[in-house]
Protein backbone atom coordinates (compact mmCIF):
# COMPACT_ATOMS: atom_id res chain seq x y z
CA UNK A 1 0.00 0.00 0.00
CA UNK A 2 2.76 2.20 0.54
CA UNK A 3 2.65 5.06 -1.57
CA UNK A 4 -0.29 4.23 -3.08
CA UNK A 5 -3.34 5.73 -2.43
CA UNK A 6 -1.86 9.53 -1.82
CA UNK A 7 -4.98 11.31 -3.42
CA UNK A 8 -7.48 9.42 -1.62
CA UNK A 9 -5.19 10.04 1.45
CA UNK A 10 -4.58 13.97 1.12
CA UNK A 11 -8.82 14.28 0.28
CA UNK A 12 -9.35 12.41 4.00
CA UNK A 13 -6.55 14.46 5.34
CA UNK A 14 -8.42 17.86 4.19
CA UNK A 15 -11.78 16.70 4.73
CA UNK A 16 -10.78 16.27 8.47
CA UNK A 17 -9.03 19.96 8.24
CA UNK A 18 -12.44 21.30 7.39
CA UNK A 19 -14.00 19.28 10.77
CA UNK A 20 -11.16 20.96 13.13
CA UNK A 21 -12.39 24.08 11.71
CA UNK A 22 -15.76 23.62 12.46
CA UNK A 23 -14.96 22.89 15.69
CA UNK A 24 -13.16 25.95 16.40
CA UNK A 25 -16.62 27.41 15.23
CA UNK A 26 -18.11 26.22 18.24
CA UNK A 27 -15.52 27.49 20.54
CA UNK A 28 -16.24 30.83 18.64
CA UNK A 29 -19.83 30.29 18.78
CA UNK A 30 -19.33 29.79 22.63
CA UNK A 31 -16.99 32.55 23.18
CA UNK A 32 -19.65 35.45 21.24
CA UNK A 33 -22.82 33.45 23.76
CA UNK A 34 -20.80 33.24 27.31
CA UNK A 35 -21.64 29.36 27.37
CA UNK A 36 -19.43 27.54 29.52
CA UNK A 37 -19.57 23.96 28.92
CA UNK A 38 -20.65 20.94 29.33
CA UNK A 39 -23.56 23.19 28.56
CA UNK A 40 -24.30 22.61 25.13
CA UNK A 41 -27.50 24.16 24.25
CA UNK A 42 -28.77 28.14 25.59
CA UNK A 43 -28.41 30.02 22.14
CA UNK A 44 -29.41 29.46 18.09
CA UNK A 45 -25.37 30.37 17.09
CA UNK A 46 -24.03 27.87 19.66
CA UNK A 47 -26.47 25.37 18.75
CA UNK A 48 -26.41 26.03 15.00
CA UNK A 49 -22.38 25.69 15.41
CA UNK A 50 -22.95 22.43 17.10
CA UNK A 51 -25.07 20.94 14.84
CA UNK A 52 -22.74 21.73 12.23
CA UNK A 53 -19.86 20.09 13.63
CA UNK A 54 -21.85 17.28 15.27
CA UNK A 55 -23.59 16.00 11.86
CA UNK A 56 -21.02 16.20 9.85
CA UNK A 57 -18.89 13.99 12.74
CA UNK A 58 -22.23 11.97 11.58
CA UNK A 59 -21.43 11.61 7.90
CA UNK A 60 -17.33 11.06 8.74
CA UNK A 61 -17.63 7.07 8.99
CA UNK A 62 -19.85 7.00 5.77
CA UNK A 63 -18.11 9.55 3.94
CA UNK A 64 -14.04 8.37 5.26
CA UNK A 65 -15.37 4.09 4.31
CA UNK A 66 -16.89 4.69 1.20
CA UNK A 67 -14.24 7.29 0.01
CA UNK A 68 -11.25 4.63 0.52
CA UNK A 69 -13.39 1.53 -0.52
CA UNK A 70 -14.17 3.50 -3.97
CA UNK A 71 -10.95 4.38 -4.11
CA UNK A 72 -9.35 1.03 -3.20
CA UNK A 73 -11.58 -1.19 -5.18
CA UNK A 74 -12.77 0.54 -8.17
CA UNK A 75 -10.73 3.96 -9.11
CA UNK A 76 -8.71 6.14 -6.95
CA UNK A 77 -9.28 9.95 -8.90
CA UNK A 78 -12.61 9.42 -8.77
CA UNK A 79 -12.93 8.85 -5.16
CA UNK A 80 -10.68 11.79 -4.60
CA UNK A 81 -12.61 14.41 -6.88
CA UNK A 82 -15.79 12.91 -5.31
CA UNK A 83 -14.12 13.54 -1.67
CA UNK A 84 -13.99 17.09 -2.81
CA UNK A 85 -17.48 17.78 -3.98
CA UNK A 86 -18.17 16.15 -0.67
CA UNK A 87 -16.26 18.76 1.12
CA UNK A 88 -17.38 22.14 -1.08
CA UNK A 89 -20.71 20.67 0.31
CA UNK A 90 -20.10 20.50 3.11
CA UNK A 91 -18.48 24.21 3.76
CA UNK A 92 -21.62 25.53 1.69
CA UNK A 93 -23.85 23.51 4.59
CA UNK A 94 -22.28 25.15 7.25
CA UNK A 95 -22.41 28.95 5.95
CA UNK A 96 -26.46 27.73 4.93
CA UNK A 97 -26.75 26.65 8.59
CA UNK A 98 -24.93 29.27 10.27
CA UNK A 99 -27.11 32.30 8.95
CA UNK A 100 -29.93 29.74 9.24
CA UNK A 101 -31.40 26.43 9.44
CA UNK A 102 -33.66 26.72 6.93
CA UNK A 103 -30.74 27.59 4.53
CA UNK A 104 -28.86 23.87 5.45
CA UNK A 105 -30.41 22.09 2.53
CA UNK A 106 -28.62 22.75 -0.50
CA UNK A 107 -24.84 22.14 0.82
CA UNK A 108 -26.57 18.74 2.43
CA UNK A 109 -27.87 17.42 -0.58
CA UNK A 110 -24.45 18.23 -2.44
CA UNK A 111 -22.63 16.45 -0.08
CA UNK A 112 -25.07 13.80 0.07
CA UNK A 113 -25.60 12.90 -3.24
CA UNK A 114 -21.26 13.03 -3.19
CA UNK A 115 -21.58 10.41 -0.52
CA UNK A 116 -24.32 8.34 -1.76
CA UNK A 117 -22.15 7.82 -4.92
CA UNK A 118 -19.11 6.75 -3.36
CA UNK A 119 -21.28 4.32 -0.92
CA UNK A 120 -23.68 2.58 -3.80
CA UNK A 121 -20.49 2.87 -6.12
CA UNK A 122 -17.72 1.13 -3.77
CA UNK A 123 -21.03 -1.25 -2.40
CA UNK A 124 -21.90 -2.19 -6.42
CA UNK A 125 -18.20 -2.65 -7.32
CA UNK A 126 -17.86 -5.00 -4.27
CA UNK A 127 -20.73 -7.46 -5.08
CA UNK A 128 -20.39 -7.39 -8.58
CA UNK A 129 -16.76 -8.73 -7.68
CA UNK A 130 -17.91 -10.87 -5.52
CA UNK A 131 -20.72 -12.37 -7.38
CA UNK A 132 -18.58 -12.85 -10.63
CA UNK A 133 -15.38 -14.13 -8.72
CA UNK A 134 -13.70 -11.78 -10.76
CA UNK A 135 -11.70 -8.62 -10.05
CA UNK B 1 -4.73 -5.19 -0.78
CA UNK B 2 -6.37 -4.70 -3.69
CA UNK B 3 -9.47 -7.38 -3.96
CA UNK B 4 -8.65 -8.36 -0.71
CA UNK B 5 -11.09 -8.58 2.40
CA UNK B 6 -14.08 -7.84 0.22
CA UNK B 7 -15.97 -9.80 2.94
CA UNK B 8 -15.19 -7.62 5.03
CA UNK B 9 -15.75 -4.26 2.72
CA UNK B 10 -19.09 -5.57 1.83
CA UNK B 11 -20.10 -5.98 6.04
CA UNK B 12 -18.30 -2.26 6.71
CA UNK B 13 -20.93 -0.74 4.13
CA UNK B 14 -23.56 -2.78 5.12
CA UNK B 15 -22.94 -1.67 8.59
CA UNK B 16 -22.83 1.73 7.06
CA UNK B 17 -26.24 1.51 5.73
CA UNK B 18 -27.94 0.55 8.44
CA UNK B 19 -26.26 3.31 10.39
CA UNK B 20 -28.01 5.92 7.76
CA UNK B 21 -31.21 4.75 8.09
CA UNK B 22 -31.08 4.94 11.72
CA UNK B 23 -30.31 8.89 10.12
CA UNK B 24 -33.63 8.70 8.55
CA UNK B 25 -35.28 7.53 11.43
CA UNK B 26 -34.24 10.11 13.46
CA UNK B 27 -35.82 12.93 9.91
CA UNK B 28 -39.32 10.97 10.41
CA UNK B 29 -39.31 11.91 13.99
CA UNK B 30 -38.89 15.05 13.26
CA UNK B 31 -41.56 15.20 11.02
CA UNK B 32 -44.08 13.77 13.41
CA UNK B 33 -43.13 15.61 16.48
CA UNK B 34 -42.37 18.67 14.39
CA UNK B 35 -39.49 19.70 15.86
CA UNK B 36 -37.03 21.65 13.76
CA UNK B 37 -33.10 21.83 13.67
CA UNK B 38 -30.89 22.57 15.69
CA UNK B 39 -33.26 21.46 18.26
CA UNK B 40 -32.48 17.54 19.24
CA UNK B 41 -34.81 17.44 22.42
CA UNK B 42 -38.28 17.78 23.42
CA UNK B 43 -40.36 14.81 22.38
CA UNK B 44 -39.47 11.28 23.74
CA UNK B 45 -40.00 9.84 20.39
CA UNK B 46 -37.18 12.07 18.51
CA UNK B 47 -34.81 11.84 21.63
CA UNK B 48 -35.18 7.80 21.46
CA UNK B 49 -33.97 8.13 17.78
CA UNK B 50 -31.26 10.40 18.40
CA UNK B 51 -30.53 8.12 20.74
CA UNK B 52 -30.43 5.63 18.55
CA UNK B 53 -28.41 7.15 15.92
CA UNK B 54 -25.79 8.58 18.50
CA UNK B 55 -25.33 5.39 20.04
CA UNK B 56 -24.36 3.84 16.98
CA UNK B 57 -22.27 6.52 15.74
CA UNK B 58 -20.46 5.82 19.38
CA UNK B 59 -19.57 2.59 18.41
CA UNK B 60 -18.57 3.02 14.79
CA UNK B 61 -14.66 3.61 15.26
CA UNK B 62 -14.86 0.57 17.83
CA UNK B 63 -16.77 -1.74 15.76
CA UNK B 64 -15.17 -0.79 12.28
CA UNK B 65 -11.62 -0.49 13.40
CA UNK B 66 -11.63 -3.83 15.23
CA UNK B 67 -13.50 -4.96 12.42
CA UNK B 68 -10.75 -4.22 10.30
CA UNK B 69 -8.06 -5.06 12.20
CA UNK B 70 -9.24 -9.04 13.31
CA UNK B 71 -10.18 -9.17 9.64
CA UNK B 72 -6.16 -8.60 8.80
CA UNK B 73 -4.41 -9.71 11.10
CA UNK B 74 -6.47 -12.98 12.09
CA UNK B 75 -9.38 -13.93 10.32
CA UNK B 76 -11.12 -12.41 7.21
CA UNK B 77 -14.14 -14.95 7.34
CA UNK B 78 -14.83 -14.65 10.84
CA UNK B 79 -14.23 -10.85 10.86
CA UNK B 80 -16.88 -10.89 8.52
CA UNK B 81 -19.30 -12.89 10.40
CA UNK B 82 -18.89 -11.40 13.90
CA UNK B 83 -19.83 -8.12 11.53
CA UNK B 84 -22.82 -9.10 10.24
CA UNK B 85 -24.11 -10.00 14.58
CA UNK B 86 -23.08 -6.80 15.10
CA UNK B 87 -25.13 -5.20 12.74
CA UNK B 88 -28.26 -7.81 13.98
CA UNK B 89 -28.14 -7.02 17.02
CA UNK B 90 -27.87 -2.93 16.37
CA UNK B 91 -31.04 -3.39 14.43
CA UNK B 92 -32.64 -5.50 17.60
CA UNK B 93 -31.72 -2.51 19.77
CA UNK B 94 -33.02 0.14 17.78
CA UNK B 95 -36.63 -1.72 17.30
CA UNK B 96 -36.27 -1.99 21.52
CA UNK B 97 -35.23 1.26 22.16
CA UNK B 98 -38.01 3.01 19.67
CA UNK B 99 -40.59 0.79 21.55
CA UNK B 100 -39.29 1.51 24.70
CA UNK B 101 -35.90 2.27 26.67
CA UNK B 102 -36.26 -0.06 28.85
CA UNK B 103 -36.01 -2.85 26.00
CA UNK B 104 -33.14 -1.40 24.46
CA UNK B 105 -30.65 -4.06 26.26
CA UNK B 106 -30.69 -7.14 24.41
CA UNK B 107 -29.39 -5.85 21.17
CA UNK B 108 -27.45 -3.49 22.71
CA UNK B 109 -25.71 -6.83 24.83
CA UNK B 110 -25.22 -9.02 21.27
CA UNK B 111 -24.20 -5.93 19.42
CA UNK B 112 -21.45 -5.39 22.27
CA UNK B 113 -20.13 -8.94 22.43
CA UNK B 114 -19.82 -8.94 18.82
CA UNK B 115 -17.81 -6.19 19.00
CA UNK B 116 -15.58 -7.30 22.21
CA UNK B 117 -14.76 -10.39 20.34
CA UNK B 118 -13.56 -8.58 17.40
CA UNK B 119 -11.55 -6.09 19.74
CA UNK B 120 -10.12 -8.25 22.33
CA UNK B 121 -9.56 -10.77 19.23
CA UNK B 122 -7.35 -8.53 17.12
CA UNK B 123 -5.71 -6.84 20.26
CA UNK B 124 -4.68 -10.52 21.73
CA UNK B 125 -3.58 -11.63 17.99
CA UNK B 126 -1.63 -8.43 17.48
CA UNK B 127 -0.01 -8.68 21.05
CA UNK B 128 0.59 -12.45 20.95
CA UNK B 129 2.25 -11.72 17.51
CA UNK B 130 4.13 -8.72 18.88
CA UNK B 131 5.44 -10.77 21.86
CA UNK B 132 6.47 -14.17 19.95
CA UNK B 133 8.17 -12.02 16.32
CA UNK B 134 6.38 -13.98 14.42
CA UNK B 135 3.26 -13.47 12.17
CA UNK C 1 0.20 -5.11 4.16
CA UNK C 2 -0.38 -8.83 6.59
CA UNK C 3 1.52 -8.12 9.55
CA UNK C 4 2.96 -4.59 8.84
CA UNK C 5 2.27 -1.67 10.85
CA UNK C 6 1.23 -4.04 14.42
CA UNK C 7 2.29 -0.46 16.74
CA UNK C 8 -0.17 1.24 14.67
CA UNK C 9 -2.69 -0.92 14.96
CA UNK C 10 -1.99 -2.00 19.10
CA UNK C 11 -2.30 1.96 19.84
CA UNK C 12 -5.53 2.12 18.02
CA UNK C 13 -6.71 -0.61 19.90
CA UNK C 14 -5.62 1.07 23.40
CA UNK C 15 -7.12 4.34 22.33
CA UNK C 16 -10.81 2.48 21.45
CA UNK C 17 -10.43 0.24 25.04
CA UNK C 18 -10.14 3.93 26.84
CA UNK C 19 -12.78 5.17 24.57
CA UNK C 20 -14.83 2.46 25.64
CA UNK C 21 -14.07 3.01 29.00
CA UNK C 22 -15.07 6.24 29.02
CA UNK C 23 -18.42 5.42 27.79
CA UNK C 24 -18.83 3.33 31.24
CA UNK C 25 -18.20 6.38 32.86
CA UNK C 26 -21.16 7.81 31.47
CA UNK C 27 -23.26 4.61 32.53
CA UNK C 28 -21.68 4.92 36.15
CA UNK C 29 -22.85 8.73 35.90
CA UNK C 30 -26.57 7.90 34.50
CA UNK C 31 -26.73 5.11 37.89
CA UNK C 32 -24.89 7.61 40.43
CA UNK C 33 -27.66 10.48 39.15
CA UNK C 34 -30.76 8.37 38.74
CA UNK C 35 -31.18 10.05 35.15
CA UNK C 36 -32.36 7.12 32.26
CA UNK C 37 -31.98 7.07 28.61
CA UNK C 38 -32.61 8.78 25.99
CA UNK C 39 -31.91 12.10 28.58
CA UNK C 40 -28.44 13.51 28.81
CA UNK C 41 -28.58 16.37 30.88
CA UNK C 42 -29.71 17.26 34.50
CA UNK C 43 -26.57 16.85 36.38
CA UNK C 44 -23.40 18.14 36.19
CA UNK C 45 -21.67 14.73 37.29
CA UNK C 46 -23.19 12.85 33.72
CA UNK C 47 -23.14 16.10 31.41
CA UNK C 48 -19.33 15.79 32.23
CA UNK C 49 -18.79 12.66 31.94
CA UNK C 50 -20.77 12.89 28.46
CA UNK C 51 -18.38 15.44 27.25
CA UNK C 52 -15.57 13.44 27.90
CA UNK C 53 -16.77 10.60 26.26
CA UNK C 54 -18.11 12.44 22.97
CA UNK C 55 -15.04 15.20 22.76
CA UNK C 56 -13.03 12.00 22.71
CA UNK C 57 -15.61 10.66 19.83
CA UNK C 58 -15.72 14.00 17.66
CA UNK C 59 -11.06 13.44 18.21
CA UNK C 60 -11.41 10.25 17.04
CA UNK C 61 -11.61 10.13 12.89
CA UNK C 62 -8.85 12.63 12.98
CA UNK C 63 -6.65 10.58 15.59
CA UNK C 64 -7.57 7.74 13.59
CA UNK C 65 -7.26 8.78 9.79
CA UNK C 66 -3.86 11.01 10.60
CA UNK C 67 -2.24 8.06 13.23
CA UNK C 68 -2.28 5.43 10.10
CA UNK C 69 -1.29 7.59 7.56
CA UNK C 70 1.34 9.05 9.31
CA UNK C 71 2.22 5.71 10.23
CA UNK C 72 1.76 4.58 6.45
CA UNK C 73 3.30 7.31 4.83
CA UNK C 74 5.95 8.22 7.13
CA UNK C 75 7.02 6.37 10.31
CA UNK C 76 5.50 3.46 12.01
CA UNK C 77 7.27 4.09 15.27
CA UNK C 78 7.13 8.02 15.32
CA UNK C 79 3.26 7.13 14.61
CA UNK C 80 2.79 4.75 17.77
CA UNK C 81 4.71 7.34 20.01
CA UNK C 82 2.24 10.05 19.33
CA UNK C 83 -0.26 7.79 19.80
CA UNK C 84 0.51 7.01 23.39
CA UNK C 85 0.96 10.68 24.05
CA UNK C 86 -2.15 11.46 22.36
CA UNK C 87 -3.98 8.43 24.92
CA UNK C 88 -2.09 9.79 27.69
CA UNK C 89 -3.30 13.53 26.95
CA UNK C 90 -7.31 11.79 26.62
CA UNK C 91 -6.97 9.97 30.06
CA UNK C 92 -5.50 13.70 31.96
CA UNK C 93 -8.69 15.43 30.27
CA UNK C 94 -11.03 13.02 31.25
CA UNK C 95 -9.27 13.51 34.63
CA UNK C 96 -9.23 17.29 34.63
CA UNK C 97 -12.78 17.38 33.34
CA UNK C 98 -14.99 14.89 35.20
CA UNK C 99 -13.46 17.25 38.25
CA UNK C 100 -13.91 20.48 37.31
CA UNK C 101 -14.36 21.62 33.42
CA UNK C 102 -12.04 24.64 33.87
CA UNK C 103 -9.39 21.81 34.34
CA UNK C 104 -9.81 20.07 31.23
CA UNK C 105 -7.29 22.30 29.26
CA UNK C 106 -3.66 20.65 30.40
CA UNK C 107 -5.19 17.48 28.73
CA UNK C 108 -6.94 18.47 26.09
CA UNK C 109 -3.59 20.79 24.78
CA UNK C 110 -1.25 17.41 25.26
CA UNK C 111 -3.74 14.77 22.95
CA UNK C 112 -4.26 18.60 20.57
CA UNK C 113 -0.77 18.71 20.06
CA UNK C 114 -0.07 14.81 19.47
CA UNK C 115 -3.34 15.12 16.77
CA UNK C 116 -1.95 18.22 15.40
CA UNK C 117 1.71 16.39 14.49
CA UNK C 118 0.08 12.95 13.08
CA UNK C 119 -2.18 15.12 10.83
CA UNK C 120 0.16 17.87 9.73
CA UNK C 121 3.06 15.31 9.53
CA UNK C 122 0.65 12.95 7.61
CA UNK C 123 -0.70 16.15 5.23
CA UNK C 124 2.94 17.69 4.45
CA UNK C 125 4.69 14.24 3.74
CA UNK C 126 2.18 13.53 1.05
CA UNK C 127 1.86 16.96 -0.28
CA UNK C 128 6.13 16.74 -0.77
CA UNK C 129 5.76 13.00 -2.14
CA UNK C 130 2.86 14.35 -4.65
CA UNK C 131 4.51 17.82 -5.66
CA UNK C 132 7.99 15.84 -6.02
CA UNK C 133 6.47 12.64 -7.84
CA UNK C 134 8.97 10.98 -5.82
CA UNK C 135 8.61 8.42 -2.52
Amino acid sequence: MMMEHRWTALVSLLALLMYFWMGLQVARARGKCGIDPPAMTGDPLLERAVRVHNNTLEWLPIFLVSLWLFAIYWNELVAAGLGVVWIVGRLIYSAGYMADPGKRSTGFLIQMLAGAVLLFGALGKIVYSLATGGI
